[in-house]
Parts: C-alpha cells; structure tokens; sequence
C-alpha cells in the first residue's frame, strides 16, 4: 500500500509556519507499515486542493489532508471535498450537536462562525473530534481512501490515533518499513562515515543507511527496511543496528548518545535516576536553555535542584561567588570564571555537579582575542573543577543556534560524566 | 512567474526531521513578488528526485530543491540531475580545489569522502559554498531555471541569498506579493473573528485575510495581496492594515503585540529599552523556558539581570527566601506561593519587575483540586505583588507545550505592564 499526504495552507506555502503534521503522520505510517511516498503543500486555493486531491487520488491507495477545516473563511478543505466528489455541503445536525457539545464543556458559548464546520459533503462521513471544534472527513473514491484532519497540531494527532491508526492496522500489511537510529554527538558527519565506511558497504545492499547531521545536535545514522516481512526485516535490522552501534564505540567511544527518537536529556535523566546524583546549573550564554532541556523530564526535580541564569557580572559575583577580580583579569568569558560559576553554584546549592557556561552568542559582544562563538563550559564535583573550551565557526551560528549548540555540548558532558561512574 | 520548491531527503518523508527550508525560501521569494505554488518532499531515491524536476520543470519557470548534496552514498542529487540532463557526472577540479580550501581554512583536512561533491553533471554549472563544504548547481532546461542547494539551514540559506535572490531580482517582476501581519495573543481564533467579521468582509474582495492559529503563541491575522503592482499594493495593503489594527484595539485592547515576524521578546526586549526597567525571573514549572525567551535578544543583558529556576521547594526556600510555612499550608503551586517568588527574586537582584512561574506541567503532579495544566504566574513591583491563574485545557497540552504557553502568558504580562508606563 502507497500513502501520501497533502498539506493544505497559505501560511505553509507562503513559509510563515512550518509544517510539523506531515512529519508526524508519516512517522506514525511507517512504524504501521506503510511508506509515503509524496507529500504535497498546496495553499488555501480550492483548485489547487481538488486538483492534488485527484493526483494523490490515482498514484496512491490512502491519502490524508491536514488543514483547512477551521470555522474562517479561507478554510477550503470541506468545499474542495465537495467538489472533488461532485457532491454538496449539507449542514450536519449531529455533528452540529458535537460541536455545540464541545464548546459548552469547555466552558464557553459557541460562537455562529463554528457552524460551517458541521457543514459535510455528501458521500463523506464525518469524524468526531474530542479536542477541538472541527470534525474530520473520511470517504473513498476509486482505489483510494481518504481522511482529512485539521491542521493544529494536538487534534491533528488526536485524529491520526484514533481515525488512521486503527484504519491501517486492519488493511494487515505482510511487508513492513522499520528502523533504527543510533544517534552521535560531537563528530563530524564525514569524519564519522570515513571511519565506518566497511559498515555501510557490508549492509547496504539489505539496508536503507542514511546519516543525518542535525546542526544543533550531531548525527543521526537510521537504518531502515522495506518491503520485507516483519520476520526478516527483525533479523536483518537488529544484525545491522548491533555492527554499527560496536563500529562507532570501537572508533568514537561512547559517541552514540541514545537510539531511535531518544533525546540527550532523556539519556541524561536516565542517568541521574540511575546514579542518584544532583545537579545545578549556572548559565550565562545559554540564558536557561540548559535548565530548560533538563526540565524537560517528568520527575526531574528528583535531579536538578536548582537553575541560575546570570548574565550581568553583578550577578556573577553576587548570586555565584564569582571574585570580581577574575572577572577584571581574564574577562567574563574566561576558564577562570566559568570554573568558579560551576564551583560557586555546586557549593550554594549543595549538589554533586555544577555545571556553568560563559560565551559570545553574538551578533554583538566580540573582543579582540575573544570572537563570536568562543564559550567556556565549566564543571565542578567533589573531585574537582575544570572548564573546557568550544569555538564554533562563527559564519555557522546565530544566537539561538549558539544556545542550542552549547547546551547540547554541556549535555553530553554530563552524560559523559554520570557513565564513568557506572 | 511560478515557482516550486522540491525537499529531497528520506528523513523528511519519512517524518525523522521536520523541514523548515522550503519555508525560508517561500518566504524570500514572496518578498521578492515570487508565490510559491507547490512545495513537494520525495525520498532519496533517484527515480522519484527525478520524475519530481520532470514535473516542476513543465509546471514552473523556476524551481529550487533542497538536500541530496552532502557525501555520503544515500546523497541523490547530482545523479538524479545528471539523469534529468541526460548528461554525465564529472569531477569538477576547480570546485574539488574549493572544498579542500574549506577544510583548510576551517583548521581541517578534506576527508576522500568528499570527493564527490566535486562530481559536477555535465550542462550545469556548480555554486561555490562559503559555509559548508558542497557546492550547489544551476541548470536550465526548457522552460525552467533550477537552483540545487543543500539540506543543511544554513548552507540553504547563504545558498539563497547569494545566488538565489540576485537572479529572481533580474527579472523585473511587475506584480508583486506583499504582506502584512497582526500578532494577537490571548484570544481564541473564532472569538477574534466575530469581532472582527465586518472588517473581514470589507476588505476579502481585494485582499485575502488568513486566520492562524499558532498553539503555544496566539493567533496571527495574516493580510496578503497578489498579482498587483507595488503601487497598488502597497496602497491596499496599508489601508486594510490599519482597519484591521484599529478594530483589534477597539474590541481586544492591546491584543496585538507585534506585526509580521515579530516576536513576542523582540517586542518586549524593545519596551525594555524604551523603559530602561529591569527583570529578574523565579520560574519553576516554566523550568528556564522564560529566561531562555528574554535572553534570545542580543544586549538583553541590560534588563535581564539574574535568573532563577527553582523546581524544589528547597530551592523556593533557600534561594527565594520564600517561607516554608506558604508551601506547606497552600502547596507550591499557589498563588501565595508565585507571589513570594516574584517578591523574592526582585528584592534579591534589585530589579524593578520579579516574575513567577508555578504550575502543574505534567504528565505527573497532579493533585486533587490541582489538575494539570494549572499555573500562577507571580508578578511583582515596588507598586505591589499580584499572581494571576491560568488553566490550560489538559487535553490540549504536553510537558513542552505547556512551557511555551505559559512562558507565552508570562511574557506578554511583561509587555503589558511596560507598556502602561509609556
């Protein structure tokens, strides 16, 4: 069975928003089997809806629409559905009484702009929606089965689990798409195939190996299987997954963080739940990004006992202890200051690690000697405190791809840390 | 003239890595007078890279495709191009000379990997790449003028405004593309537009007028005008603009803080500047969020003095001096409790405004009477100290999500309260 997905929306043709949903629907599709094969973004015009409605309607078996189902005006999806299957809009009691529903539980009063969206094309079903307003669409023509969900984002998943998934798993696929990820940190793509390269020849020819280098966090390496039967595809995946993830220790210790969609500070925080260790952190150039990340984690209180952001060097000296004589000597971002910002906030929060960082995001704040994208990371236990020292090619960065980069940088120290102690 | 744009890449098809890069070419093309009319993804897979150029090159005068240029084995590109061309791949010495110099400069040695990025199909001319190491192609057949850039943001980006923009702003468009934007927060999107409907019926004729929703931001009212001549346009545009700003404020007062791709912190960042005020932040359940928004401006450290993530109620203790008796009789996430945050922060860095976040992030936490998505925002001045309480709908959020709307909330009581002292 071949998918796609068309994307409907200005604001996604014109680049104001970006387009999450397809993404999502398609990770969701394949974990279920089933590869899409095109995605489509077309804008809120509804001959250009009918008209990629139709192309997806002969290339592929199930196709799925997001957007385009809100109560305004330039919500086109319901008519381009109507014209699509030459039928009529007819207000929908029941699913007008859905709605009317909806709105009281929340509390409010429905407003008369929401009655377009009980308006259903004739030959469609509708689909009831339990976290919004709008209902969706189902209905078939030709070899193709159709389901149109809205564009935000919570209902647009909510629809995929309860509409499409359970759809899908009846259709029993006897081939599957799966993969894995192995997921670096701190090597540069090519460097990292250069030394794995015999890997990617031995599998390559079973297996789909990509490497993909996400600028703010390292590279992914994804293995995947198609058009094989759930039996074969386990075999082949797992023979494949366990070369590589040896290959790279063997070459790059410990450089695969995690697998799959695991993130560094889901690594990390299992880590801190297994170590029992404590952490506080003192950030200047990433401005709570760090915090941030590490309170990503349900239960994270259990690790991270306290965050400082301090930017000024009044709070530098007042809130972490830094002597305001290192601060004159070696300047801000120094090796001096971001060892006694760790220091300073392990000692105050009485944890076993203090992390700090202390760089030049830019676009502005460049010295001589000190350039955009310089940053000391500092780290202090009871063993000791030291900082190391990152440059990032400043012609790669801007301000916020800086926080990210560094973050992630400071992430892996610690994750590196709490599994030398295991 | 038409344009599309094709994303090359199995990670995106396959819903691994969310696109942003045909929103940032949308986007400059629009400014230029350029409407994107179909963005389409395929996999890297030569068959389908190839009969995707086969379809844009008949439909438009100009199409940009994004990925399949870096190193490894899975990068499709210059072979599907070579295809479409009917030509041959060649190693090109001169554009083989720029890399090597690219990994001179950057302090490194040009792995054999990277050779073929010097492969050049025969009939296309390659674009050297300051940022990265891949060169990109320019090509012509029959109609249409392609662009090949890489997948990588901010190669893709340099990509645009070096080779890109220049060529689009050699053909003279007379029509343009323009648009304005109104960034509201705090409404729910059929709510605003009742209110507004009239203004939206005047103008609809003329301008189309697009409501989005953006979940953890607000909603944005989007005014865009096509096919016109700049004078027209501009004309247009700015009486419509100012129609729809006036009858916000009438209806919704100050619901709009900002205009086209403002932020909420650039807006806030700049009422700083304006006020010379400073903030310092105590946030628990926002966990860094808030102070990684204020810090995203470059010179923030004017107003932003210290910030505070307090996720244990040690923390809440000790550093902000909040009395242990609050938490015990009300619990931490209460109003009393924001209050004493907000106070103890802005005494403790001597700041002019303290801000609080306390809630109930989720998944865990919940207690009766305190559901998820519960959260006081503290906020105090020397005038006072207030908190306010938000519910969020629980069905409606995750853990991060609840971080950006929160953090959202609190950034524009920041605003407000700025802005009722000019």
């Amino acid at each position: 069975m071949t998918a796609e997905i068309i994307v409907i929306g200005d604001e996604i043709i014109l680049g104001l928003q970006v387009d999450t949903n397809s993404a999502y629907i398609s990770q969701r599709l394949a974990e279920n089997g089933i590869a899409v094969k095109r995605i489509t973004k077309v804008g809120d015009d509804i001959d250009r809806v009918v008209s990629a409605l139709a192309l997806a309607g002969v290339s592929s078996e199930l196709v799925v629409t997001c957007g385009g189902l809100g109560p305004t005006h330039d919500d086109m999806t319901r008519d381009a559905v109507a014209r699509f299957l030459d039928s009529e809009l007819r207000l929908n009691e029941s699913a007008l009484g859905e709605i009317q529903e909806n709105y009281t539980k929340a509390g409010r009063t429905m407003s008369e702009t929401n009655r377009v969206q009980a308006m259903i094309p004739d030959g469609s079903d509708y689909l009831s929606n339990r976290v919004g307003t709008a209902p969706g669409l189902k209905f078939t023509k030709g070899q193709a089965t159709f389901f149109c969900f809205q564009g935000v984002p919570k209902e647009m998943e909510w629809m995929t689990k309860t509409y499409l998934l359970p759809f899908v798993q009846t259709l029993h696929n006897e081939t599957v798409v799966q993969y894995r990820i192995l997921r670096t940190t701190g090597i540069p793509e090519s460097t990292l195939y250069d030394k794995i390269k015999d890997v990617v020849s031995k599998f390559r020819k079973d297996i789909d190996i990509a490497f993909l280098p996400l600028l703010t966090r390292g590279v992914d390496i994804r293995l995947t299987t198609t058009g094989r039967t759930r039996q074969v595809s386990d075999t082949l995946l797992s023979d494949a997954f366990q070369h590589f993830a040896d290959r790279i220790q063997q070459v790059f210790p410990n450089a695969v963080y995690g697998y799959d969609q695991e993130t560094l500070e889901q690594v990390v925080a299992r880590l801190f739940f297994h170590t029992k260790k404590t952490i506080a952190t003192a950030e200047s150039c990433t401005g709570g990004m760090l915090a941030h990340r590490l309170t990503n984690i349900s239960g994270s209180s259990d690790y991270f006992m306290q965050g400082k952001v301090a930017y000024s060097n009044e709070s530098k000296i007042k809130d972490l202890g830094v002597d305001e004589k290192l601060i004159q000597e070696f300047g801000a971002v120094s090796e001096e200051v971001a060892k006694a910002m760790a220091l300073g906030v392990r000692e105050s929060a009485h944890t076993d690690i203090g992390i700090s960082t202390t760089g030049i995001a830019g676009p502005t704040g460049a010295t001589p000697g000190k350039p955009i994208g310089l940053c000391y990371i500092g780290f202090s236990t009871a063993d000791g405190t030291r900082a190391s020292k990152i440059q990032l090619l400043p012609f790669a960065i801007d301000r916020i791809t800086f926080k990210e980069r560094i973050a992630q940088v400071a992430l892996d120290e610690i994750r590196r840390f709490l599994l030398s102690l295991k």
